[in-house]
């Protein structure tokens, strides 16, 4: 499996790449959260829909198949914008703005609203694991311990209502190849709502991509 | 807290309302999978971003705010249509459709594609969770021991690919309010990638609304 693909864009391009995607992708997530809480009429929303297709279409279509991917530029970078929870380009994610301290550590502070929920005005119990595989794993890679997620064991002590958030992740222990990472998510009144234990390996195709990038994959 | 809404609009009106935001979700969605993988050049994404923000206006502008919350209708049904993996109205949502057996299993068959993205071209770890839940929280409430994610551990037995898959969920154990369910993905070559077990409780607040509706709440 080809895993990455290279790009040999200059850095301005790539930058300019980046703001006018991140442009596309923020409008993006305000149509959705549009679309969710709209009060307008039928006929309003059926002619909406109709233009939101002729916006597809201008923009090639839809693709089933295809997948963003992940680039490494000419110095080693990785460009992972179509990632779930962080992707730059990914409408669907948050996305998570993580700060990652080299003892391996990770802290994020985010909203979550609409496309978040579960249990009525609460955060999906699913969408918590999603950000804390997130988190856990930023820690790891943080602390130079990257992995792919192995075992996640989540508790959920309160309920997480929607809205601001705050998530934190660090390193518990390193052996080898295989990284054990808690962390947590806690609401404004700073009280863990949602626990994280996780175990991290890196997988050999992964030392193998490392290698030949001759720097750690972070997974993003 | 109320946590969930009534509304006394007939079966046709309510039919007629999912049909056409059905319509505008699904051209959402399409509309995401273009923006994560156009080559249009930058001035025409930035052409189409500023029209996404017109269509955005004329539904009312993003709410921040805003969730959809959960409808209790005239009949008793719950509509969830907001929910983060099932939610007919919500355009990050997969839609999985889950088909539920009586004796507590959940079965579902669906496809991931660009903002599903973790590793490159595999599920983000976090979303094969994030199924998950939802799936053994499913089987839970067919069974008829609904509940909210009290614990969930899920293994990583091999990647998970983008496209075609499936989910399966099971009740193994309840015991009063406490279920508990395993449940697991898999990949078009019937290989087990991801195993989960949740304990699911149900809380006093929902046992209170439950008894308010006289029927069991199903979470999606």
């Amino acid at each position: 499996m080809e895993s990455y693909t290279r790009t040999t864009a200059t850095a301005e391009k790539l930058a300019e790449q980046d703001r006018v995607f991140q442009e596309l992708t923020q409008r993006t997530r305000e149509l959705i959260s549009a679309v969710m809480t709209t009060n307008a009429d039928a006929a309003e929303v059926t002619a909406v829909a109709s233009e939101i297709a002729a916006l597809t279409d201008r923009l090639g279509g839809p693709s089933d198949a295809g997948s963003l991917g992940v680039q490494i530029t000419s110095t080693g970078a990785f460009r992972n914008h179509g990632n779930a929870v962080v992707g730059l380009r990914n409408p669907c994610a948050v996305p998570l703005h993580i700060q990652r301290l080299p003892e391996g550590r990770a802290l994020s502070s985010f909203r979550l609203g609409a496309p978040h929920e579960g249990p009525p005005h609460l955060v999906h119990g699913g969408v918590s694991a999603l950000i804390l595989d997130q988190m856990l794993g930023a820690a790891a890679a943080a602390g130079g311990s990257p992995g792919m997620t192995s075992q996640l064991k989540i508790s959920y002590v309160r309920p997480t209502p929607l809205g601001e958030l705050t998530a934190e992740a660090w390193i518990t222990e390193v052996a080898g190849y295989r990284t054990i990472v808690h962390g947590h998510i806690k609401d404004p009144e700073d009280r863990v709502t949602v626990e994280a234990e996780g175990l991290f390996i890196l997988p050999r195709w992964a030392r193998e991509a490392l290698d030949r990038a001759h720097r750690p994959p972070s997974f993003e």
